[in-house]
């Protein structure tokens, strides 16, 4: 394996967990940075060309982990890889976000819901989507079901 | 930070890199397993009702970090945080693969670029895609240019 070492840090509007959207319907539109260290900067290189990265992160507030956990989007429990929820065997966190523009090592992007301060371990461009009509969204699908029909 | 423990691993075709698919118009189409251990089975509950999951690994075969890299698509160096390369300061990989079926503790998918015995980290699932008219693909929209034109 290997041992994680952070190459930069989220700088967020958020600075605490209960100030994250969640939950059906919750939108992640806030703006943020992700500031990397500067012995990393030259692997931004080229970076300004997608509009759409995905940042690999710690939830380095989270302690522990459950196989079966009842997301803020159903009251029914569900197994820890079929939700996003922190508690995880390996607390990895991933979010999609727009690259706004770089600054130097400053990333300026849109679409953060990651705490302040939290380590950033790699970002990788966004290449492609999976044709919607073959998307299945399970749980989160019925749910959103039972909530508009409620 | 954390100490990355495997959740399962993953069994794929590709017995070394020289043998996955790489490069502009790569089809990853391989079908794999990825096999969880059998103390993290109950995580796996609802995972059916997902057609796309996200499976985060570790590049286990991989030593060392380049910030700059040609990939295999363009003769250009790129920044690592710009490529898919295995040589990053984290060594952590990323699939979207296609669940075709659960069997127990073993997840029938495809589309695995892995090599076979990769450990697995997490597992997530794909939930939306991005608007396709605002996604832009950088430098690897320009080699793909470059090469139908050539």
């Amino acid at each position: 394996m290997f041992t994680p070492q952070p190459i930069g840090f989220v700088r967020s509007p958020y600075k605490d967990t209960a100030k994250v959207p969640k939950g059906l319907g919750a939108k992640h539109e806030a703006d943020g940075v992700i500031e990397i260290l500067p012995e990393f900067e030259l692997g931004l290189t080229d970076i300004e060309g997608f509009s759409h990265l995905i940042v690999i992160w710690v939830f380095d507030r989270s302690h522990g982990f459950e196989l079966l956990s009842s997301p803020p989007s159903d009251n029914r429990p569900h197994g820890v890889f079929a939700t996003r929820t922190p508690r995880r065997p390996n607390p990895i966190g991933l979010t999609i976000v727009t690259l706004l523009r770089r600054e130097g090592r400053l990333l300026r992007v849109r679409g953060v819901d990651m705490l302040d301060g939290t380590p950033v371990l790699d970002i990788k461009p966004y290449l492609s989507n999976i044709p919607s009509e073959t998307l299945r969204r399970g749980w989160l699908a019925d749910a959103e079901a039972q909530k508009a029909d409620g």
